[in-house]
C-alpha cells in the first residue's frame, strides 16, 4: 500500500485563517491573509477549534493516490461522501495476475497463508480462462457484424472483462485518486485512525495523516482517532480500553512527520 | 436479486407541488397543499419539470431494501454519494456457504459456468477453513488472557472473518438499505438504466423506477436513462444507438407499473 | 413564527432501526422490520446512539413548514447545507406592506420600539413607491415592444419589483419549506437549540424538536443543545455556563412534547 | 463589487485528467501526471466533457473572496449546497454607516434614486441609533452584575447589534470566502450566467469564469450559462431567446480572460 499527496490548497492554514477571520471583520480576506504571521496563523487556528468554529477548514482541500489497496477497503472509504474519488475501473482494465494485498494475520500461519496464495492464484487464473474464452466468443460476433478484428476485440474484452471480475477476491488491489477538504479529513481521522477501524484503512488513515500534518500542522494539530481529537471515547462499551497508548501512538506520529 | 420500497415520504408528488408553489405565491404551505387536485399536482409538476426548477423534488424521498446483488453492485452504487446506506458488514456477518450472483451471460456456455460454479465453491470452502481455523487459535488466545469461552469464541470470530473475508469474490451477495430523494433518483436512473450501464445495476435501478413510479408516476414521468429524461444521448461518440428501442422500453415499463 | 410538520417517513423509528440492525445480520430488512417491537425499537436506538453508529438515522426525514421568519433567520438555517430548502422568493412575490419580525428585546424600550415600527413603515413606502414607478416605466416599454397591457404588466412587474427589494429590510418575514433527515436535525439543534444561538433559530429550532420528538421520541431521546446531546459543552471559554438550567429546559420540553 | 481568485488546487488541469485517466488504467496516478503534456491534456479533458464523465474534475477546487455584494446576493449563492462559505457576520461585525449596493436600473431615474439613497441613509441613522440606545443600556446591566466597563461595553455592543440589524436592507454590502469545485463551478455557471439569473449573481459568475478560465482554460472551455454548455436552453417557454448573442458574449469573455 502508498498513499501520496498529490495536490492541496496552497498555504491553506492562512488560506483557513483568513476565511475564518473574515466572519468576525470588516477587513477584507485579502488584508487578512497578508496580516497574519505564521505564528499568529497556528494560534487562530487553535482558537478556531477550541470554539468548535469547523466551517472555515472546508476552504482547504488535498489530493491523495491511493495505490495497492485492496476492493474491501474502497467499499470503506467510498462511505465517505463528502469527497471525490476516481477509481481504477474493473469494467474497463484488464487485471490479468492481479495483485492481491495479503492481512498480516495470515502470514502468521504458513498453512493459512499457503492455502490463501493458492486461492489468489486459483482465481486469477480462472478469471484469465473466462476473460479469454468470452473474448473470443464475442470477439467472433462482432467480426461477423462487420467490425474489424482489432475493434471486435477491444469491444469484446470489455464485455468479458466485466463478468469475468465477478470472481475476483476482495482482496485483489486497486488505485484510486482522493480529494477530501480538512473537515471531511478530520472526520475520516476520528472514524479510521480508531482502534476499531480495519486495519487496512487504519494504516491509511495513517499514512493520510502523516501526510497533510507534514503540510498543515496546525490544521491537524488535535487531529487522530475520536479519543485524540476529543479527549474522551465515545464508543461507550465498544471502547478499546488503550486511551494512553493511542494518545502517545500519535503524538510520536506526529513528531515523526514533522522531521 | 429482489428490491422492495421500505417506505417513502408520504403523498409525495403534494409535497414535492406545494413546497414548489409556495416559491412563487403568498399562499402558505399547508393552504397550497390543501388546494391542490390530482391532475392540478400532475400538471403543475410537469410544468415544473419543463422550467428546470429542480431542487423542490428533494422534498420527497423513497427508501429502498436492495437484496441478492453482488459486491460489485455496491461498489458502483455507493458512489452515488448524495444518498444514504446501511449495507450489511463482512466485518460483523460471517458468510459461510455464501451465496453469489452468476452473470447470465456465463450461463450461455455450460463450460464456463462449470468453472464458475466451482470457483465459488472453492472460495467459499478456503472462507470456512480460514476463518475457523484463525478462529481456532483467536479463541485460545483470549480464553488464555482469561475470556470465557462464549465471550472469546464471540471476538475471535470477528477477528477471524476480518481477515477471512479478503478471498470473497465480488459475485459474492450481499444486501443493503438505500434512501434517496427524488433528485438523486431522476439523476441515478439518467446515468444507471443506460445501456452502457453494467447490466446488474441497470437491473436494479430498472425496479428502483418500476417501484417509485408506482407511487409517484407525476415525479417520474420522464425518468429513464439520459436519452429518455433529456430528448438525447449527452454520451456523443459512445452513444448506444438503440434510441428508439430505449424509448420504449422505458414506455411499457412505466405502463405495467401503472397496471 | 409558525412551524409545521408537513410530511415525514412513516414509522421512522422502526425504518432506521431495521436498516442499522442489517448491518450485522444476515435477515433481511422486511424480516427485520416484522420483528421489532415499539420498545425493542427504542432499546435497540439507544443502543446505536451509544456506539457512535450514526449514518442509519438518515434513512427517516422530516418535512417542515416555517412561516412568519426574518430574511436573517433564513440566512442561517440556508447554512445547513445537508438539507433541502423552497423559499418564498422576493424575486417573484410582491410584498405590498411586507409583514416584519421584531426582536423582543426592542419591545422593552418604547422609543426604540416606535423608531423600529417607523421605519418598517418607511420601507414599505419605499419599497411600494419604487415597485410602482418602475412597474409603470417598463409597462410602457414593453406595450411599446407590442406587447399586451395585461403581459407587459406582468413582466414588468417581476423586473421592478427585483429591484425594489434592496430596500426590503432583515426584519421583512418570509416563509419556506425544509427537508432534513435525522442526521442533519441532531446536528441542528446541537448548533441551534444552544444558548449561544441568536434568538430566532433558537426558537425555530425548539419547535422543529418538539414537532419532531412527538413523532419519534425514540430518535430524538438526547436531541438538543451540544450540552444535552453530549453531555458536555464543546465551546470551550465561550461556555454559556447554564448546564444545568439547560438540560432542565429540554427535558420539560421534552416531557410535554410527549403529551 | 469584487472577486478576487485567493487560491486553487495547483496545475488544476493535470491533476484532474491523471485521475479522470486513472479509472481507465493500470499506471499509477503519478506516471499519468508525468506522462501529461499541455496539448495532451487538454484534449483529454475535451474527450472526457463530451463522454459525459463528469466526477474527475471535482479533485479541482477553487477559493474566492468576493466583496461589495448584498445580502440578496448571499441568499442566493448559499443555496449552492455544494460548496463552503465563510461570510462576514451582522452579529459579530457593527456596521456604522454601512455600504449599499445600487441596482443599476435604479440609477437611470433620479427621482427613485434619490428615494433609494436616502432610504439607505435613513436605516443606517436608525440601526446607529438603536444599536447606541441597546448598548448603553445593557452596558449598564453588565456593570452591574459585576463586569468591567471595557468588558461590558463589548458583551452588550455583540448584543445589541444581533437586533439592531433587522432593519438593514437587502441592499447592506457583505463579503464572503467561497470555496467550489469545478463541478460545482460548472453548475453555478449553468444557472447564473443565463439570461433569466438575477443581475448581482450573473455579474458575479461572469467574473468567476473570467478568474477560472484564466488559470484553467481546457476545464471551462465550455463553460457558461446552460446554453452555451448544453448548446441549447434547457427552460422551454421561459427562454431568453437570444442564443446567438449569448454565445458570442461568451466567447468573447474567454478571449479577453485569455489575454
Amino acid at each position: 500500500m502508498k498513499v501520496y499527496l498529490l495536490a492541496h490548497t496552497p498555504i491553506p492554514e492562512k488560506v483557513v485563517a483568513s476565511a475564518a477571520k473574515l466572519c468576525y471583520s470588516d477587513s477584507t480576506a485579502g488584508e487578512l491573509m497578508d496580516g497574519l504571521t505564521d505564528e499568529g496563523t497556528a494560534k487562530y487556528l487553535r482558537t478556531l477549534g477550541e470554539m468548535g468554529h469547523e466551517s472555515p477548514v472546508e476552504h482547504a482541500s488535498f489530493t491523495f493516490a491511493i495505490e495497492g489497496v485492496s476492493r474491501s477497503f474502497l467499499a470503506q472509504i467510498t462511505r465517505h461522501r463528502l469527497a471525490s474519488y476516481s477509481v481504477q475501473s474493473q469494467r474497463y482494465v484488464r487485471l490479468d495476475n492481479f495483485e492481491y494485498v495479503t492481512p498480516p494475520a495470515l502470514t502468521e500461519d504458513p498453512e493459512v497463508l499457503a492455502l490463501y496464495e493458492e486461492t489468489m492464484k486459483h482465481d486469477a487464473e480462472v478469471y484469465n480462462a473466462i476473460s479469454d474464452k468470452l473474448k473470443a466468443k464475442y470477439t467472433a460476433e462482432y467480426v461477423q457484424q462487420g467490425l474489424s478484428e482489432k475493434a471486435a476485440a477491444g469491444k469484446a474484452e470489455k464485455r468479458a472483462i466485466e463478468d469475468a471480475r465477478f470472481v475476483l477476491p476482495n482482496a485483489c488491489t486497486t488505485q484510486m485518486v482522493v480529494t477530501m477538504n480538512v473537515r471531511s479529513l478530520r472526520h475520516l481521522f476520528q472514524l479510521r485512525c480508531c482502534n476499531r477501524a480495519q486495519w487496512e484503512i487504519h494504516q491509511v488513515a495513517d499514512e493520510m495523516l502523516k501526510l497533510v500534518y507534514q503540510v498543515a500542522p496546525a490544521l491537524f494539530e488535535s487531529s487522530g482517532p475520536s479519543c485524540v481529537a476529543m479527549g474522551r471515547c465515545p464508543e461507550g462499551k465498544m471502547t478499546c480500553g488503550h486511551f494512553a497508548e493511542v494518545q502517545e501512538y500519535y503524538k510520536k506520529l506526529k513528531e515523526e512527520a514533522r522531521k
